[in-house]
């Protein structure tokens, strides 16, 4: 679904302050949540988006769990959230209007899970290469339930059209962002 | 907690249009879960309250689910969500200033916990009287639910004095307002 892969200095810069990433992390499965729940609001006559977004819902919450636990685990102390300028970039392209405003928000969800598979992915790897097993097998785990919502976002939109011109888009914004301590 | 208590009538008034009823509780519970994942965000240097919500936002994502299932199981078709006037009502009493600004927003979500705690257990005796026996089910388990989370969020308040002046004006709130097919 991507048009670009992260460049390998990536993973150093972004564990460099493991509680700054871990915190991000933790905000991005929060507003992956809520992002689906909106989801459920606006289009609450779409049975079957109703139906797959409240279990990705629980799903993503089960998540925010995870990390929350392993930040206590650690001793580390969550921060606040920083404002998204990749998801920010990435909502300014969804189209204002009925039915495309409901196929670009999908497909930026979409993207943006496809993206986070890449790099949590990326964390896995670099931790079992650093000997951390924990974190890796954890990055794993959650990596591949990225992917998974990232093709139900990609079925729900049902335009591969339009999935190209967004994911081209999304190229453009993740290669223009500096490498910072934070999953995008 | 609660300072009055729910008219018998409740009931009858309630579920004369189940798709309404079931449509508003499953809002409901996609609200809460929504409300607790605000709270982390907005209270992140509280670990207790990460902790303990992250988790509550977890539950109601699964009632969330339970209830999506049921609206599809009865060929019922979900609602759009409504303005909740007793909700509104009740955060307009919330303090603009911090530290008292949190308090309020706890227990204004432990009374709106206790009052679902109190509804559901109606419609679970009301539906068990009608034969229903799956939609009391449901509705035991979930209002037994709704008694811990209100406990939980008056705990992390930790001022039951401010809570009693509030369980006061919720009591106002909810007397004033019509007997319609919703939990509030």
């Amino acid at each position: 679904m991507l048009r670009s892969s992260t460049h390998p200095d990536w993973f150093a810069a972004s564990r460099r302050d493991l509680a700054a990433l871990l915190s991000d992390h933790l905000h991005c499965e929060r507003k992956a949540a809520e992002n689906a729940l909106s989801l459920v609001r606006r289009y609450s006559g779409d049975q079957k988006l109703v139906d797959r977004l409240t279990r990705l819902a629980h799903e993503e919450t089960s998540h925010l769990v995870q990390v929350s636990v392993l930040i206590a685990d650690r001793g580390l102390v969550l921060r606040p959230d920083t404002p998204n300028n990749y998801a920010r970039a990435l909502l300014a392209e969804v189209r204002a209007n009925e039915p495309e405003r409901r196929v670009d928000a999908l497909l930026v969800a979409a993207l943006i899970e496809a993206r986070s598979h890449e790099r949590l992915t990326l964390l896995a790897q670099g931790f079992a290469a650093e000997g951390d097993e924990s974190l890796a097998a954890l990055y794993r785990a959650l990596g591949d339930a990225e992917d998974r919502h990232a093709e139900l976002y990609r079925e729900l939109a049902g335009d591969d059209v339009r999935l190209d011109e967004l994911a081209c888009r999304e190229a453009e914004i993740v290669g223009a962002l500096p490498h910072a301590c934070r999953i995008h």
